[in-house]
């Protein structure tokens, strides 16, 4: 009835998309013929003895690259995939690129979906993929195939029931679309089963919104590409918004966690008045005061050329960059740790309670937050008792304080100006769009790496399709380790291998580009509106791919022309 | 400066359309040969009397439609043109066609752009427009080219401002593009201006993303297709991921002041699981308790479903149409006003000075507002002294009492479920957008037909476009009296003549097919998702017209359909 109601309910794009075949890279074109050619063992970075001690069965293995052969025998497989975690565009088609490629394999292979993410494994709840099922899906946004879901598979009793499910339906691979977390656990997941004799060998995808599972074998996580190009079109508008009303500062946060890949991209793709990169501001120690000054500093510089408006971006992740911000949070997640007894204490008799046990520093950070912040930092928590960082809202909290230091200027009379700033944030709305076809392709090209991987009975692998940056036929695929991209750090007291979380580098060349041209975007307005995401047409528009994944700088101001303007 | 800058930094789509040539009726095909051929005299649908009192010159004129002739004289025309109030896409293109339809006219024709709105007039600052200034502007969203401002142009000395400038530039004709509100202004200046024996011919052109200037004469104003467009496929990635996550319910608030056309629209194209409709809630005397109680009955219905997750769309002006919200609004709006001494004490003393002064009635709603919405409507105030409402934050204000009555609800044991709700404003986004393929056409129709209008020198007229269901090829064009659009309130003691503002009608058949589907939509998911905008490709989907512009249900959910699924 759900799928019916949304075959019936599709728009005429979604039905353009739905009938479009993605293009594939060269490689993929004889998929039956593609054998893996294990090349040399391949070593994490760091950790090299803790990982071989926690993986004994999964780390040291080798990059496995494909050949051509005639000739292969097939059989049918029996593969599970699963979605976790966040949303991110082009999930189904991993799911497609997944199902063609085992029905190219053997045509009685069969695909189960677990159901709202990896509980769908505990509890054994799946849905048996077929081409009926799979083709309203194909190039859709969403992960409502399936659903998703948080849960993570960490306890003893967790991986048991794992094994269970795996054995009962008899799996030859698992494949596990998810994050850095997800993918860690994809790991574990691939070492407790071969441990256990169980055939079922378990491949990972790189999935999330927010550019942070990234490194030198991952050029980019999918949707990514998607999401940067709904929240680059929004603002977009803004800009041209606020350079023809020419009375808004508009202060826009973007989805994205910790790190500021998107709001990087989306700067690269916009041109924006000014853009705060977390990494930067912890780098240079910067304070909120710091932060607040630098933007009261471009509104006056602006004012006094008569610019009245503006447009700032501010990634999600932002407030934990800032030093004694993050300092503050980390004493308060402790503190409030569902186990602590302090949760009840600031319930019950407000903040006054965390006086004692708050470090000087962390309370007069806290003491100088407007009341809306210091409320929001103490109420709204996950499950797991830490700040939930999306909600907090930074946008607000600058803008306040940005006011009230230009309330201070124009009592001084170094500020005239008027300052009237809007908040924005960007964030749900980019997680479900249709997916860009450059995620279109990669997604469902990543779903055919990973059948072939599991065909080719490697565990713990992630699929992997590099040089995105060329045409989609000069893409190439191979597979890598997964334990290849951990690190080991100390959480809790224990040892924990974690894929590591990338975030923005200040000597990449992305970051350098965006670097050179700020300080000219913040007073002299270069807003560049990226538009709505094409889908036919120019492949100049339609299948272009994130700004930061290019090593050209060719799309930037060169200063000379500016010279000439 | 600032337009190489625009130039240099238009993206590939930029580009593109700047490149596109409008498509425009066939009518337009021959503009040289084009004669006025007045029609049968019009008058307005109330007010005659009043109306032919009020404007002796312009009341009471002939609907002007246009033959082919040859051989027709032409000289070289002088135009101004000012854009007035909020942006709507397509405002350039409105410029470029009636540039295009001067020179085609005659090439020393001449065009002068007012800059920021009348101010510009009043001022007589104008930007001269020639190819290469229009040039980047051509399909552009935003009003940058010029500028735009709100003031009204009413008192006589403005009115006589107006009249110097007109003569100084020697003007033809003036072309104003704007709303209900610089429409019925264009119309004071016809008479004004023939009153006084000025050549100056004034036109006007009808703009605003609201929707709500509509009537007999005129089908849609431009704007409104892009900015619901744009909204739509924010709504529909929400939705899609509303379904996936099926955590969040979100609670999304449309720009669009009193009238709720763009909700409408937007549930038309998204299917949400509800949409309050700001006159049918008036229609009812339907007081915030009951909107409540109707949000929180579908929560429970869903939550009885397992479905604990769903979008909501609420129009910006809502509030304005709760009867009890209203009348407290109207007594703010008198007690506030920035000549009364009350404004003083509200800030000073607090609400509590408010007391002696509203009704019983009316304090009473006041009192059951939450303090942030109390705060609002005391301190967040126009220039006039009027809450300004799109800056009460409705979707807060519900989400806070349908959290509150579930939580009564659930100490009852009437709801178990649980309800994460999420506010969005969607609103600046979608004023300054890429013009839609219909807006970019529409207005570049509307920009020469205003032409056509000045070059045979009749005044008071509005440019008009009409059958624009049809392919653009047979769209009619014709010239309608502003005046005959009018009716005359009674404001602060004198007769006003004014344009009225469109609200939605509760017998429209776009709210028809609305109303029909709506139930279903609360309780099974029938999301759409139009996706972004395209401007290539499928014409069905590139040149889409808003839905509630098309006379046929076929669109709509046929009941029959749904059995069989």
């Amino acid at each position: 009835m759900l799928h019916s109601s949304f075959e019936q309910n599709q728009s005429p794009i979604q039905k353009l998309r739905r009938e479009t075949t993605p293009k594939i890279p060269s490689i993929l074109k004889h998929i039956q013929s593609l054998q893996a050619h294990p090349k040399d063992k391949m070593h994490a970075n760091t950790h090299q003895d803790e990982l071989q001690r926690l993986f004994p069965l999964t780390y040291g293995q080798s990059l496995i690259e494909f050949d051509e052969v005639s000739n292969l025998p097939t059989k049918p497989l029996k593969v599970g995939v699963v979605l976790s975690g966040g949303q991110a565009p082009g999930g189904h088609n991993v799911i497609a690129g997944l199902y063609d490629a085992l029905q190219a394999f053997h045509e009685d292979s069969q695909l189960f979906g677990f159901l709202n993410g990896p509980a769908g494994i505990l509890k054994n709840q799946t849905l048996l993929i077929e081409e009926s099922t799979i083709d309203p899906y194909r190039n859709q946004g969403g992960f409502d195939l399936l659903g998703s879901g948080r849960t993570k598979i960490e306890t003893e009793e967790q991986l048991r029931e794992s094994l269970k499910t795996m054995n009962a339906l008899d799996l030859d691979g698992l494949v596990v679309v998810g994050g850095d977390d997800s993918n860690t656990n994809a790991a574990v997941l691939a070492e407790t089963f071969k441990k256990a004799g169980c055939k079922t060998v378990v491949i990972g995808v790189p999935k999330t919104i927010d550019g942070d599972l990234k490194n030198e074998h991952v050029e980019v996580s999918f949707g990514f590409d998607t999401a940067c190009k709904i929240y680059s079109e929004m603002i977009g508008n803004l800009e041209k918004d606020a350079l023809s009303s020419k009375k808004y500062y508009h202060f826009v946060k973007l989805m994205g966690r910790s790190a500021s890949h998107i709001a990087l991209e989306c700067a690269l793709q916009t041109h924006p008045n000014m853009t705060l990169i977390g990494e930067e501001l912890a780098h240079n120690k910067s304070t909120l005061k710091d932060i607040t000054k630098q933007i009261a500093d471009m509104v006056c510089a602006r004012s006094a050329k008569g610019l009245e408006y503006g447009v700032i971006l501010i990634p999600e992740g932002l407030i934990e960059f800032i030093p004694e911000i993050g300092q503050l949070l980390k004493e308060l997640n402790m503190l409030l740790a569902p186990e602590k007894p302090y949760q009840m204490h600031v319930t019950t008799q407000g903040a006054k309670a965390l006086n004692a046990h708050l470090s000087a520093k962390s309370l007069n950070a806290f003491e100088t937050l407007p009341e809306l912040i210091k409320n929001q930092m103490l109420l709204d928590r996950d499950p797991h008792g830490n700040v939930q960082v999306a909600m907090i809202a930074t946008e607000t909290l600058l803008m306040m304080l940005v006011k009230k230091e230009l309330e201070q200027r124009a009592v001084s009379g170094q500020f005239s100006g008027s300052f009237n700033p809007v908040s924005h944030y960007f964030g749900y709305e980019g997680r479900a769009g249709l997916p860009s076809l450059f995620d279109s392709n990669y997604c469902y090209s990543l779903g055919a790496v990973a059948a072939l991987l599991v065909k080719n009975q490697v565990t713990g692998y992630m699929s992997i399709v590099k040089k995105l940056n060329l045409p989609v036929e000069d893409w190439q695929i191979c597979g890598i380790p997964l334990t290849t991209m951990m690190n080991v750090e100390m959480r809790h007291g224990k040892l924990k291998p974690v894929i590591k979380k990338a975030l923005v580098e200040l000597d990449s060349s992305s970051f350098k580009v965006f670097e050179q041209q700020r300080s000219e975007w913040q007073v002299v307005d270069h807003y560049r509106s990226p538009g709505p995401m094409q889908f036919t047409g120019d492949p100049a528009i339609s299948e272009s791919i994130p700004l930061s994944l290019m090593e050209t700088t060719s799309y930037a101001i060169v200063p000379e022309q500016l010279v000439k303007a």
